[in-house]
């Protein structure tokens, strides 16, 4: 039993499913149903398929989430940022409402799903941290402007596609003449009532006596509110005779679960989007894990996280919908509303089956600027441009990583963006790492510190060069440190003894290696000793398995203080210093 | 006149010349020409191009780099990988032998001239430290084995073309029926000629009261003994009338210079092999020219060394020949016979420019098979397989960039082999450094000083955790750091403070920011403090340029001890624990 628990989460946590659980779950499914209806409807429109997609994407995934998740509190589902690229992995594939624009949504959730999963099985979650902070940050802001952007077509009432900033801004301006008045006012209205309702929602309800946790959560309900609002507009002012754009005739029922039909080119074409969509909807989704586990001490396995992921989206797939992850506002609602198991999530997909089942007459009217307004309001509060001033007063390098990611992302699209801001933070890292802070070092009098000689007051010999590295030696900069030596040997004719202090040196590996030889036989050629000092217990394991430490003409000292006192010309000894190394 | 002479290394030198180093460069010159009309021919062949060819590559090629290049004694032309990796890029994109073959060889030229230049001129010469040490090592010996199979084709006289193993052993297995005899005696003759005279020449000229020195010298010339033997074997025995493959004729006379045509498709196929070919005999030039400056006490400097070789490689398509670097075997030649300035080289390339106006004819009998022995010969000296259990002993990952290298440009080529040793290093380097090691410390008792609790007998309180990294903090660390002390906690109950020693952080990034303020964060709910020690300069400074430390719930501190001492349980504090930090 608790090896099956193991492999499924769902096993451990349903033996002591009990009452008081079920009422709490069952609670916090209702809130969360309301909240996913017109999210999903939403990110269906932003991904390019039709409403009932979005709903067929909030059934089977649940399901399969609460199976296989670690997450007691995650609420998966179609989310902005995994639309928008799906939208722009499938706009190269087929055309938007097209039948096989919808065959490929699936297929790139299966593919995806299947890549998840073959990550997590293999334990490779830990791929996601080459992912920096400053790329993410960068690339949700960047993703939150242009699905801002993709949505004005709808508030306008226009026709205006694009997959990135330039593209998107030329289609509305050729189409902004032809605004719709009616869906202009409708997504105006809607924006404007969920700016409002975040703040005064809120006490306008705790006004009315309702308490204020409720209030809370109620307020969160607001997309409904204006769902049913300009659904009985658009029935009253005959916004379908006045062109407005309609959700329309949504076919009720169930998803059917079917493999979709594999073509061979379409899956080469839709393999790498769909890992690009899996690690960034992955890191998405364990961020917002281990942000609520971690409130109720509780704890996510990154690795059986991918599988619960992959799981849900190969069900996602399997249902004829498209990519799915954890949402972040929809989970901490979840959590909010007291949700104990997913069980919660179960009665969500529940839920909205039977929305699915019944509800989606009365979608008939519903404006599409209504779903945009959500969307646009959505996505503005991921948008945090502020990291770049952060990460400027921070480091150069990261702010060059955000700049680049939001810069690519804006001018070219999301792959590029996400493709670029990886590269460029890894090259960013290499080129570091290839110029390490390397500093000569010198004794500070009355101790036995040594410190930089260019910021300290330090005691120094003629006839000894002690060079700090402060990085571990290896392949990018081993190069450097050789060119450093050679100069400051250039610099200072007398010296007899090289010192290399090792006590930053974490890790030394072959090119640093072959490096040191030749340092060593140059120096050795030329009447010079080359010592080491404060070498760690791993450099010095790698260094005995090789025959270095027999050609080193010098000796390896353990303290940088009896390196510097041994090779002292005796006549510049100052008595007062003791030779307590 | 210094300005000048900072841009065109030629002008420094050529005020001084004299005549005592006139004469040493025209000994050195006389010697080199001898040992390189063998060669040029011989790594034309390899090129897949005619014998003319090397002999073009051996002329301006030479000029350009006297004028711009820094080493005195470094000797340009062509070389057996670089030659390799051309006949790999040219077999891309033309027929071995047509006019379009050519063509694309002087592009190809001409194109790595152009990037070389430029990486000069931007100073990116660091940019070849990425390529490890192990890589090289692994592709020049998988390469010298390539090499040596791909000329098995000329010793037993048969067709038989490849650019990987299995290409070429299919081949020669199809066709070794057809074997020459005569072909094959030839070449196994000078085979065993040149091996003998590596060890054998030297002792004889000796014995025959030839000066040690000039004996060496002179033993390098044997390629040439074994051309002019096989040449009189050849007439002697009428080759031509027994189809051993010859020479031929070669047209007499002087390369003319002229832009290779450019076609827009052609130079887009070969721009990355170029940058390839570039990278990897820039990388083998260098080591040759640090190597031999550094004998003499001078200075190369790498990116002027860019510019040189990028003028030479100008110089070798304008000319209509192929890529060209530093070679070694020549450039140690050159040095061991006296050269002390470039003057050697230009005298070099009057020798060969006379040899191709005049000594063509007689080369017209010259079996291949000679040709392809002294490549099988050269190269073999560049197989080190050794490097395989040197590494291995050394570290894992060395050994796997060394075997991936040598695996993959074995099976798939040289282009392959080259892109995927990078990527495999690069790759491992970030792996490791993702999981850096991690240790709990607990004082030494009666000392200040903390170590790993899993190796040495220390003391720890257990309302303290420390924790110490011995790497530096940044996006591919963080989370494996985040994760390891949310672990150590769990096991834990009783800690009260959580303590980052930080001796061994030489840097930390945003990402790894992010995650502290996360850590601090979340042992602050639990009420527990997050202190930090030893934090170094920089890093400290990184960390005040942002909130982090108001935030922080605990203190810096400047010694690991005094974080200890400071927050012992007032009962647990021994007294003979004196508290100097």
């Amino acid at each position: 039993m608790r090896a099956l628990a193991r492999y499924l989460p769902v096993a451990g946590w349903l033996r002591h499913y009990d009452r008081q659980t079920l009422s709490r779950d069952l609670l916090a499914a209702a809130i969360v149903t309301v909240m996913l209806i017109p999210q999903s409807l939403a990110y269906a429109l932003l991904a390019g398929l039709p409403p009932e997609v979005g709903l067929y994407a909030s059934i089977v995934p649940l399901l399969a989430y609460a199976v296989f998740g670690t997450s007691c509190t995650l609420s998966v589902g179609p989310v902005a940022v995994a639309s928008l690229m799906s939208a722009a992995a499938l706009g190269e594939v087929a055309r938007t409402g097209s039948a096989d624009y919808l065959l490929a949504a699936a297929l790139l959730a299966l593919l995806s799903g299947l890549f998840l999963t073959l990550l997590g099985i293999l334990r490779l979650g830990f791929l996601a941290n080459f992912l920096s902070h400053p790329v993410i940050s960068g690339f949700i802001t960047a993703s939150g402007l242009l699905i801002a952007f993709s949505q004005l077509k709808h508030l306008f009432g226009v026709d205006a596609g694009g997959h990135n900033l330039p593209q998107l801004i030329e289609a509305l301006a050729g189409s902004v003449g032809d605004t719709n008045p009616y869906a202009l006012a409708t997504g105006a209205a809607v924006i404007g009532f969920l700016y409002w309702s975040r703040r005064g929602a809120d006490s306008l309800l705790q006004r009315l006596s309702v308490p204020g946790h409720a209030a809370a959560l109620l307020a969160k309900a607001a997309p409904v509110v204006g769902v049913i609002a300009t659904i009985a507009i658009a029935v009253a002012f005959d916004f379908e005779g006045k062109q407005v754009a309609l959700v329309g005739e949504i076919p009720p029922g169930l998803p059917s679960l079917q493999l979709p039909s594999l073509s061979w080119p379409l899956v080469e074409s839709l393999l790498v989007p769909a890992m690009m969509i899996s690690i960034i909807g992955y890191v998405e989704s364990v961020s917002v894990g281990k942000t609520l586990a971690a409130k109720r001490r509780q704890k996510i396995d990154v690795n059986r996280e991918l599988v619960g992921l992959g799981a849900a989206n190969i069900g996602s797939g399997l249902s004829g919908a498209f990519p799915v992850t954890g949402g972040f506002s929809r989970s901490v609602v979840n959590f909010d509303a007291g949700a104990e198991t997913q069980m919660a999530s179960v009665f969500t997909a529940i839920g909205i089956a039977l929305a699915s089942l019944f509800l989606t007459p009365f979608l008939y009217y519903l404006p599409k600027a209504t779903l945009a307004a959500t969307i646009v309001v959505a996505v503005l509060s991921l948008v945090d441009l502020s990291i770049l001033r952060k990460t400027w007063r921070f480091s150069r390098s990261d702010f060059l990583a955000v700049a680049i990611t939001i810069a690519v992302t804006l001018l070219f699209g999301v792959e590029a963006g996400v493709s670029c801001g990886v590269l460029a933070s890894i090259a960013l890292f290499l080129y570091r790492t290839s110029r390490p802070h390397i500093a000569e070092v010198g004794l500070v009098e009355g101790t036995e510190h040594f410190r930089n000689v260019k910021r300290h007051e330090v005691l120094t010999d003629p006839q000894i060069l002690t060079i700090r590295v402060d990085e571990s030696l290896m392949f990018s900069n081993a190069g450097y440190l050789e060119d450093r030596i050679y100069a400051d040997l250039a610099a200072s004719e007398q010296v007899r003894h090289v010192i290399l202090m090792c006590s930053a040196i974490n890790e030394i590996d072959w090119s640093a290696l072959e490096v040191l030889e030749a340092v060593n036989e140059r120096l050795a050629e030329q009447g010079m000793q080359l010592h080491l000092s404060e070498v760690k217990g791993p450099v010095m394991d790698r260094l005995q398995s090789t025959g270095f430490l027999q050609q080193l003409s010098g000796k390896v000292y353990l303290s940088q203080y009896r390196a510097f006192v041994d090779n002292r010309s005796a006549a510049d000894r100052p008595s007062a210093v003791s030779e307590t190394a």
